[in-house]
Order: C-alpha cells, then sequence, then structure tokens
C-alpha cells in the first residue's frame, strides 16, 4: 500500500471544460513511471466543503499519497488549505516558514519591480496553513506547496499553475516517492495489429492474461470496426527490470503467435 | 437539481497518464454551454469494484445526471454494466433491443468485409445490460451506449473512444439535456490584464463579486509574479441572455475602473 496515489484537481475551470486535465495526465504518467499506482483521479470546484468532502473521501481509501492541484494562490477562490484544515480537523495557523517564503518571493519581486509591495491580507493567505503542516519551496511562483497528513496518508498539496506544479513535484515530491516506490518498475511495449477486430482479439488477450498473470494488455481501436486496426500496449509492474522484461516479452511471443494463428498480423510500436 | 451533473471516466489508461482527459473538457464543455453544471469528475481504472463504488458516491449525491465515459466494448476490461448492475443492485440480462443493435451492426460488417463474424461471447457481452436499462443507438461503432435509473439520477453510459462517445452525446443526449436546463444560459467575457499582479488585483475582484451577485470572477495568471500579465473570466449563470449580458456588463465596467485606478489596463479578449 505504500505506493498507491490519488490525484485531487481544484478549479471551476476544469468543471467548465475551459481547460483540458494535463496536469493529472502529467502526474498520473510521472507517477506510474516512477513505480507507483494512481487509484483514483477526482476534480471538484472552487468550494470548501466539496473539495474538504473529496478530501474526506480519499482519505479513507488510506492510499499513501494524496495529491492536490490548485487553489494555493492570493485570490478569494483559493481555498484549498481551507479544505486541507476541514478534512484533517486542524485550525489554519500563519506558519513562520510559510510566512518568510512568502516574504522573501515579494522582497525579491520588489528588487525587479522597483516597487513596494504590501504583505495584504491576500497575500498573507499563502501562509496560512494547516496546524502541524509543513511549507515546500516553490521555485517557479509565490505560494509554497504544503505537506500534510493524517494517519495513513501525506496530502501533497501542489499549485495549478502547471510550471510551478511540475517543478516543485520534480525537487521535492519525486524524492519522496522514489524512497517509498524504489521496489517497483514498470515494464511496456506497445504492438499495431492489422488483420483482426477487436472483438474477435478479446479472448485471445483474455486468454494471454489468464496464462501469464501480472501482466496486463490493453487494445485501442484505432478505426471503427470493422476495420481492423488496433494498438496492443502489454504492460507489467515488477520488482526487477528483468523480471518485467521476461514477463512481457513472453506475453509478446504468445500474442503474436494467436493473432497470427487468427490471420491477423502484428508489428512493434514506438512508445 | 435538475441541471447537475456528474462525469465518471473509467480507464486504466487515464490512470497512468497514457492519454489525457478529453472526454471529460469535452463534456463538461458541451454542457455548461447547455446550462448545466459539472459538479465533478472522477477517473477510476477497469475494476468492478472500484467503478460500483464510485457510481455509488455519486448516486449519494442525487445530480440530475451521471455521465459515464469507456468500459462498454467486447474486452475482459469492458466492466462498466456489470459495474452500473452491481451499483443497482440489478441483475445483467440480454437486453433485447441491444441485441438487434448489435447483430444489426455485425451484419453491416460482413457485408464489407465479405467475412462470417460469428456472435462470440465477447460480442454479446455488448448487449447484456443492467435488468430496466435501455440501450441508445451508437451510430459510429459497434457498442450501444445505455440508459439506466435510480430514483434520483440518470446514468447515461457512453464509449470511451471519443468519436463514438461524441456522436451519441450529440445525437441522444442533447435532447434530454437541453428540455432539462432550458431555463438556463451561461454568459462570460474574458479580460487581458497587464500592471497589476494577481495578489494585489485579488481583493478587487472579491469586491466586484460581492457588490454585484451571482458573477463569478477568475484571474488566471499568465507569466509568474512579479510579471503582470493575467486574463480574467467573467462569468454568470442565467434565467435569460439579457440577464446574463446585463450583469456581465455591470462587473466588466466595476473591473476596468477598479483596475484602471491601481495602474493597471484592460483590454477585452476574444474567447
Amino acid at each position: 500500500m505504500s505506493d498507491t496515489f490519488e490525484i485531487l484537481c481544484l478549479g471551476n475551470e476544469l468543471l467548465i471544460g475551459k481547460i483540458v486535465n494535463s496536469n493529472a495526465q502529467w502526474l498520473a504518467n510521472y507517477i506510474t513511471k516512477l513505480g507507483g499506482k494512481v487509484r483514483r483521479i477526482t476534480v471538484v470546484g472552487d468550494d470548501i466543503s466539496d473539495i474538504a468532502a473529496a478530501l474526506r473521501e480519499s482519505l479513507s481509501r488510506k492510499s499513501a499519497f494524496i495529491l492536490t492541484t490548485g487553489g494555493l494562490g492570493p485570490t478569494f477562490d483559493d481555498k484549498t488549505m481551507d479544505a486541507v484544515a476541514t478534512a484533517l480537523e486542524k485550525p489554519l495557523e500563519l506558519n513562520d516558514d510559510a510566512l518568510l517564503m512568502v516574504k522573501n518571493k515579494y522582497q525579491q519581486y520588489e528588487k525587479v519591480t522597483k516597487k513596494k509591495i504590501e504583505l495584504t491580507p491576500a497575500r498573507l493567505k499563502m501562509a496560512q496553513l494547516p496546524k502541524d503542516s509543513v511549507p515546500i519551496p516553490n521555485p517557479v511562483g509565490t505560494a509554497p506547496a504544503v505537506l500534510s497528513t493524517d494517519a495513513a496518508s501525506t496530502i501533497l498539496s501542489l499549485p495549478g499553475v502547471p510550471s510551478e506544479m511540475k517543478a516543485i513535484f520534480e525537487a521535492s515530491v519525486v524524492p519522496l516517492i522514489r524512497r517509498l516506490s524504489r521496489t517497483h518498475v514498470v515494464y511496456e511495449i506497445s504492438l499495431r495489429v492489422t488483420g483482426i477486430i477487436e472483438s474477435e482479439l478479446a479472448p485471445l488477450l483474455d486468454q494471454v492474461m489468464r496464462e501469464i498473470p501480472d501482466v496486463y494488455v490493453k487494445s485501442h481501436p484505432r478505426a471503427a470496426e470493422p476495420i481492423p486496426l488496433l494498438e496492443l500496449h502489454v504492460t507489467t509492474r515488477a520488482t526487477s527490470e528483468k523480471d518485467g522484461k521476461d514477463r512481457v516479452e513472453a506475453a509478446e511471443k504468445m500474442i503474436c503467435q494467436l493473432i497470427a494463428e487468427h490471420g491477423g498480423k502484428t508489428s512493434p510500436l514506438k512508445p
């Protein structure tokens, strides 16, 4: 259980379809490559009770990590810290380390703009953290990311601006995940399949997965039936690169043979 | 409550970040333009108990519509109907109308391919629906979409392949939504703001939203602080186009004035 994840993305702009959730894809892809397993992605709007409810549900599923994106900035609809405090039943308080980070940022900005920037309530809000939470430096923007914990899970709250989210994730979050998930690697190959339609292929893939445990084969039609053009992804999670490779290659061999017996053709596909 | 929605996307490929969730964005955007309100987007993998749990949670929140994408095809990991049946506590059974749709598709494919296509168990699976559910024709692919209901919600299960999902949504789902949501329109304008940073702008936007009820103003930094470049979206939901326009234009006027008083500049932004 130490390498399971949930991703919780906060923002009305996602619920109205103004933007695509590229943050969730980027994080899910990164976590998977590190050997972690994402169990659920949730999007809710900028509403404290909706966010707190989603967080409580995630906590009840006891994933090792809950990553949130969005809602850390200075505007009225940045409500993540309020919601984390609510979900963890802790008070919000001015965090000295976070305050120092925010102050330093504005001092840098003052040097650049040659203009006094007051620490208004909106700006101080970025240093208001749930009790016992820890700020994580933001190398790109102003609002620090935040680490909070309950008995079973670590909540990592990241900004929604992709450049800030990615910079913090790579600098500070990845080392944490690597330590906990280093026992797993993901090994995958992809195949292009022609000459056989998905509904004919389905029972063959079932057979492969029955005979070679821990291998996962997913087919994606690349044209509507009856045009027989598909992509296959053969994936496994293993404790070593060699084990993963051996298992996937055994599955690949069996798949290619079964498809050939049914009049189809396979070719390797670059990932 | 008759125009609230949840979107539930099913597929391991989303949880490993192989693809971005463009289906959720497309649906959320379409629903918003129709006047509906999306409250939550959830992604879970191809696991019956995970899908059924997510469905039960959605049903407990009593949104009028729950749209699912993915998991309707012939392969072993297409588990949506199983999960809907589990969540609604209904048996799965062969649906005669769905069977007719699937048979007709394969007869068409036989004409094109001049090859006999058997109705294997994998193919018949696409006609196995929860008791009392109704199939919806798929003008593009093979698997029908499915309408299921409980006391408070309508579950609409759509395929995950975007071309099939969109075709069914536009042909069959939109008329249903339009009827229930015709009392609301969404009106929005966008502004480009320079010369003022987000943390300075935040209290001004709070003031606008306090003084003009039902208007929602969201700021998006387009550069890291201290570079003062932002986009503003001013949105309202109203019972007529005119009401929406009046309200948003009053907010726009106030925003432009406040920003000018603080040394910033605004210009209209094409949506």
